[in-house]
């Protein structure tokens, strides 16, 4: 494989999604593309690409299922910044997907958790001989037993995917915890692109994303603002602001904030706030606190925690 | 000096007096203190111990002074939680400082450029006569030369001074530089207690903290919810929420957040915005970002940073 230079993967779209139900209009997302492109950015991810019979639609927006013709009248001309979308497992028809030929799509990432990772291994494989790049996501892997994880790592070593992924689902992991996965997965997958996808529950996503960028790690994953489910993403802006790559320009980025993100912002909220921080601090599931947050019972950050702490929950 | 217990130093009346000019009222510093006194922080920094006649109050609060009186009446039983105030060079008159034994106060951190640093030693020194812990916080190593560095550190190393800070003044430095500045530190001053003192304009305030930690400083500074000038400081409730200190206690720290930090986060404004990114990425200190979060150009993110692009700045 050798030594590759790192790539920023913009998942605004899909991972924030999550925040406003991919009510993204479509020059919202044409923007972004044409920012992201001079801005040097290597991809951007443009949702996820389920198929609507088998999720709970739910009155979600079009970059839920990122339907191919929609792609193509939004994303004209395609330029240099490549295209991702996200499946996951059981939530996708194979015979929905296109040839890569056929696509403006060129990565498809697969998300599953550990448990899965045969079904996720075989379904990326199928997307490997329609022509795509491929990734797998493995989420939660902070619940794991390590020789789980080793075992299916060593899984994926085997496959025709690209990349693995390690994933913060919970944004609850520190600096040596990184450390210590990218040494699991390094060794695990010694013919495999290593990605990083993490949350700022404790204020670690960007920290922990120039931790996996430092050790070889050449996909890294962020959104601008930081706009992702809950705590959020690394953002955009730091990445590209902080990396010493030629190609990168800030001023596009930053033009792109301002004019889309800030009105955008005061209409939904995501980033840290204390009740993501509890979640983060208690390895948990965001679930419970962005439920919270949606309640008038937003700030009340004592009783949260203390329901964590009760013994009856274990 | 072997190896201590990392302490919490919390600094939301002294950094976040710099956002709302130390407009603090008296029960707000009381229930900080008593907050901070049941989660288990070590210290907690009331203010700047500067005297009046030598600084333009400019309508500043109290804890911009700390008259001796005023802490007697807020503080009226110490507990656990120590006290300290931050003194600028040039800015206190030494006679304004009572012995140790007369006072609330238990540490007194000076604050300096490296270039004062002989200034700033005399000063801590004769607060070691009086009877107080002492620090020096030397603000913006970033812009020293390293000789410069070692050499004013080898006198620190020399004098009474108890604690030596590392202080990311424009929340400019990465995990690695902070490494890099610790061992430099580490060297210099093998009689020194080691300090740290984050701001979070790249969002790496909490990891440069816990890097801090890791690597022997046991001296860490935070505020609640982060505030601090510009894009704040170290989160307090992450700290207490993830050192391994059976001593300490989250709930205290969240019941004051949601009690008296969301209110006045509702009036005035701190901590990561994307002007402050930008200061931060160029190595620039925060004001002139400051200055633009108080215009109607706030969000004016391109233009201002192009302003640092052009080659006349230079």
């Amino acid at each position: 494989v050798g030594k590759q230079r790192p790539k920023i993967l913009d998942c605004t779209i899909r991972d924030g999604g999550l925040v406003n139900n991919w009510d993204f209009t479509e020059d919202f997302v044409r923007n972004v593309y044409h920012s992201l492109n001079e801005a040097g950015v290597e991809y951007m991810e443009v949702g996820y690409k389920n198929s609507p019979e088998l999720v709970d639609t739910n009155g979600a927006g079009p970059w839920r299922f990122c339907d191919d013709d929609l792609l193509k009248q939004v994303i004209t001309e395609k330029k240099t910044t490549k295209l991702s979308a996200l499946v996951d497992i059981g939530r996708v028809k194979e015979e929905d997907i296109l040839p890569k030929s056929d696509s403006v799509i060129d990565l498809i990432r697969v998300a599953c958790y550990l448990k899965d990772i045969d079904k996720g291994i075989a379904l990326a494989q199928v997307f490997h001989e329609l022509g795509y790049e491929t990734s797998i996501n493995i989420m939660a892997v902070s619940n794991a037993l390590e020789y789980q994880l080793v075992e299916g790592l060593e899984k994926v070593n085997n496959s025709t995917i690209d990349i693995a992924y390690i994933v913060d689902s919970f944004g609850s992991l520190y600096n040596q915890d990184i450390q210590y996965l990218i040494d699991i997965f390094k060794k695990a997958l010694p013919n495999k692109k290593l990605g990083i996808h993490t949350h700022n529950n404790l204020q670690l996503a960007f920290s922990n994303t120039l931790l996996g960028k430092n050790n070889g790690v050449t996909f890294l994953d962020s959104s601008l603002m930081g706009m992702g489910r809950a705590a959020g993403n690394c953002p955009t802006e730091l990445l590209v602001g902080a990396l010493k790559n030629p190609d990168y320009n800030l001023a596009p980025v930053l033009g792109l904030l301002e004019k889309e993100m800030i009105p955008l912002r005061e209409k939904v909220e995501w980033g840290y706030t204390i009740p993501y921080a509890i979640t983060g601090l208690l390895n948990e599931h965001p679930r419970s606190a962005m439920a919270l947050r949606k309640s008038d019972d937003k700030d009340k950050y004592k009783d949260f925690y203390n329901q964590f702490m009760t013994v009856e929950r274990h």
